[in-house]
């Protein structure tokens, strides 16, 4: 049996304590300090208030002031769960403990997002791998978790399409085989960079893609009520193309995008979620800042907190011409939404 | 001013007309015996009663038997907007009537689907090419459009995203002059065997990926109402694998997968139509023809008529190992479903 640490009991860091269980591991649940309530949660009943679903009983809920009694050399496995902001925070409560043990640890991160400098863009593994240098462990091995698997459907058993990413291939399989659930299938991957990257970009394209679904009702309702469905799918193969330009600007591969990081989870995250609920705003011609305040002031917005990350720094590699604005006309547009607060309009010309 | 004749007033057909005469085109509009009631609809308000919207003035309602005077030696294109069944007899219309002009016309064909012969697969636009040299006109230059754009969406002037496809630039340029509409956008490529085969396989995979959502419904609704969202994705991934390995099959370019007439075109007939209401049942797992028979026994699944057209040759080519059965599990599992009434499975270990 191994031994798993997850750190941040949120839905997805909960939920994917079934496939690991279900494949016969122990887990350490441990919640973050903003997670209190789902750890009572599941301490009075097994079950994840946010998830409404039971956690299996391999499961040992942990609050945050409690990692150094969850996390120990019997430690196999480290799944970061956290939010991308608490990415920081994981590094420093991380790395006095790792710093103690008597072998190293691998990282298996399912938070996701772009770190960005304004300078250049980070990928979070190598964010951390890169963090946890400053308690002296060096090259920690940082691996991550990418596809469509929505927190939802994995804590009730319903198939997921994943790709365990690390750059070495023996972990891969490790981690692959403490998965092995039935519901949980798993591809590998040693294109971290890709498979990271596709899986911020999604949710910054799954805000511009819905867009014609408020463009379609701010219009006069035409005589047989057609929608926008052929302007919203031209939108998702533009996305696709410049999230494959970025993918290998950023040093991945063609084929992630291809495969269920990039198309896949894209697809999956433009017909759900609050992303596409933003881009319905922008595509009905309301600004960005006003939309937030009015009609979605408590909701975290993934896509949206991607933008304001990378926005500038995006920008910015286009003044210096190492991106080239004609083969990012989309994201551009996105961006321009978001950080200028500037009306959405669609790159005709540039498509 | 240019003059065009469109073969076929069903609803892609007439949409047509509206960036043809945007652009200032004049266009004559034959209905095909299917399309008698079409085309007294538009005789009598200017509506297509199907459509539901008006036709540009600058159309001219025709009914078949009145093709020869419809088309003549001022003729300087011809659409074929006909189904795809209706293929031959467009050609044993046009054929003697071609063969009385005095110059070469070329054809544009809207018509989407593949002829299969047991041996092999073609695009229509070859079937046409061929089959007019029966009546002894020999390199009739055949284009087409592929890419998103609903017939209702077009028919009130909504963003539409089309492939232009003639092996020669030239027409190309010249084809998407007579439609440069400002809510027609055109993309140019020479890849036709690319953009065809896209535009039919998107049919049969939009039967295949919506499979979730039925098999959602059939079991017990979980704690947390979660659906299949996460395995829609991944089928839409695998689809457009195996797309692309089809396209090159045929001979067909990955960038036309990647591009509207691939990626963007089955992401929205996934979102829309009979396709994925058929896949729905086959998800909840009835068989086919119980199916057809008992909820949709009126209907044409554009998908379905893919699939048993293509559906033995396929197999045939597997049979003989110029197909690679692994990577076509998923193209192979919707053959069985509906040319052999077997229960739709999804092929995990091979994908």
């Amino acid at each position: 049996m191994t031994q798993v640490v997850i750190l941040g009991a949120g839905m997805m860091g909960s939920a994917f304590s079934l496939p690991l269980c279900e494949a016969g591991q122990k887990v350490h649940l441990v919640g973050t300090h903003l997670d209190r309530e789902w750890i009572e949660g599941i301490r009075t009943d097994g079950i994840h208030p946010r998830l409404k679903a039971k956690l299996p009983e391999l499961v040992t809920p942990f609050t945050h002031d409690q990692l150094e009694e969850a996390l120990g050399d019997e430690t196999d496995l480290i799944v970061l769960g956290v939010s991308s902001p608490g990415v920081k925070w994981a590094i420093q409560q991380l790395g006095p403990l790792l710093k103690k043990l008597h072998k190293p640890i691998p990282i298996l991160m399912l938070t996701k997002g772009l770190l960005a400098d304004g300078q250049r863009l980070h990928i979070l593994p190598d964010v951390v791998r890169d963090g946890l240098t400053d308690y002296g462990l060096e090259n920690v091995t940082v691996g991550a978790v990418g596809g469509p698997c929505l927190a939802t459907e994995l804590a009730v058993r319903r198939d997921c399409c994943v790709m365990i990413t690390f750059r070495d291939q023996e972990k891969i399989d490790w981690v692959r085989s403490l998965v092995a659930a039935p519901y949980y299938h798993t591809l590998p991957s040693t294109d971290t960079v890709g498979v990271e990257v596709c899986a911020a970009l999604k949710n910054f394209y799954a805000l511009g893609i819905p867009y014609p679904r408020g463009a379609a009702e701010k219009q006069e309702k035409p005589s047989n009520n057609a929608l926008m469905f052929s302007l919203e799918s031209g939108l998702f193969t533009q996305a696709l193309i410049e999230m494959k330009y970025l993918v290998k600007f950023l040093g991945g591969t063609d084929a992630t995008v291809d495969g269920w990081a990039g198309s896949g989870d894209m697809y999956g995250t433009c017909q759900v979620g609050r992303n596409g609920r933003m881009g319905k705003f922008l595509g009905y011609g309301l600004p960005y800042k006003e939309t937030k305040a009015k009609y979605m002031p408590d909701d975290t917005i993934e896509g949206v907190d991607v933008a304001l990350m990378i926005g500038s720094t995006i920008e910015h590699l286009v003044d210096q011409q190492r991106l080239d604005s004609a083969s990012l006309p989309f994201t551009l547009s996105i961006i321009r939404a978001i950080c200028h607060d500037q009306p959405m309009s669609i790159p005709w010309d540039q498509m």
